[in-house]
């Protein structure tokens, strides 16, 4: 039996189309280094990603109200910096923060958005903040026909407003609408509310000793080595 | 002085960015020649036209909880057939109501929007919903960074959470986006809570007869031809 095809494709973001690793240490190391400090920089960076997804929990568990990703990125800068001992003015610590809305696409990820967005519709629906994605897809040339992120709802993914949300706004209904992620959790809890999802292989996002998420665990719609492979797929 | 230069601009997007009384009567004249009726396709677009605001105004003043454009549209359309004596199936009364995600664009948009996102976040603030809006950006290569709708606020301009709302989204204060429209009242809403302006002229965009907004009425921070000319004046 054919695969189903969907209406709209929604992409996650960090580590799926952007490779935040490489570029968030980037800016790391060149901070470090304009202030005459020795920082191991992807150790930095991997902690700051680490905190990631606690610092959204107060948040999911309903402990604090909603803030953008931005505030949460920032505050876990302010302490990783106090650790690290990178001594930042505020104006520094904006722009470093700033890095995150910076990265570089993996090497298919413009390509296969492009050719994908000749016959879906195409939007992130990532817990990066709206002006994050904006400026990420002004500058790394991401062709989104809009940008959902989940800020839009007030919640962080996986919580099912931030997927029900998303795909009402496509004037969806849930099948008709294809997750695609890196991440099987993420994949998960879409499937379990009724969208179609694809896992893209990204080995190497969190650098060479990779341990989650090296490959599917679940009984996705579509299984792809990278964003072009699932245009061919798609048949486009 | 020099005129405040905006981050990002937002754009009223009926009347504004594409021509909707031109493209609508062409739709319904098709499907009334399929339908072997005659029906004067002007007169009901401007029939059409009319209720919108009136059909908003029961959301706005609260007596309706939010509903789509697309929903408001269709109740009105449905109406109309009956008064016009246009009998539509369900389907056929569908695919005319998204006349309204198939406009095309006024002859300077496409070109003076590509330029404007070279400097500018460029997004809607529109009251057609997402879907809406994007099907018709999709169709007419209207280069939006982000597809802000009202829909996102669960409101209708001109009630003051879809401006703030927007500006919010956009990661800015209000005097850091302009609101571009070819509406006097629409500016006059925006400028109220802060927001830059821009008059664009569109005095056919009700027909030869068009009797309002056929010139700027307020204090705007820029008044343009068309958005070609907002280009122009932007220097991008």
């Amino acid at each position: 039996m054919a695969k189903p095809v969907p209406t709209a494709i929604l992409f996650d973001v960090f580590g799926t189309c952007v490779d935040w690793r490489t570029c968030v240490a980037r800016e790391v190391a060149a901070m470090a280094k304009a202030k005459g400090v020795a920082v191991d920089a992807l150790a930095f960076t991997d902690a700051w990603r680490a905190n990631y997804s606690p610092s959204m929990e107060v948040v999911r568990s309903g402990k604090r109200p909603y803030v953008p990703l931005d505030v949460l990125h920032r505050e876990t800068l302010v302490a990783l910096c106090a650790q690290f001992g990178l001594p930042l003015s505020e104006a520094e610590t904006d722009n470093l923060n700033f890095a995150w809305h910076r990265l570089d696409p993996w090497a298919d990820t413009v390509a296969g958005l492009n050719r994908l967005k000749t016959k879906f519709i195409l939007s992130p629906l990532s817990n990066g903040n709206v002006r994050l994605l904006v400026d990420m897809a002004k500058r790394a040339a991401l062709p989104w026909d809009t940008v959902l992120s989940t800020e839009v709802f007030k919640a962080y993914k996986p919580m099912p407003q931030t997927y029900l949300g998303a795909v009402e706004m496509l004037g969806c209904k849930p099948g008709e609408v294809m997750l695609t992620a890196a991440h099987n959790a993420d994949l998960r809890a879409g499937q379990a509310l009724g969208l179609r999802t694809a896992f893209i292989h990204r080995p190497t996002e969190y650098g060479p000793a990779q341990k989650a998420d090296l490959g599917p665990e679940g009984d996705w719609t579509y299984i792809a080595r990278d964003l072009e492979d699932l245009a061919d797929q798609l048949g486009v």
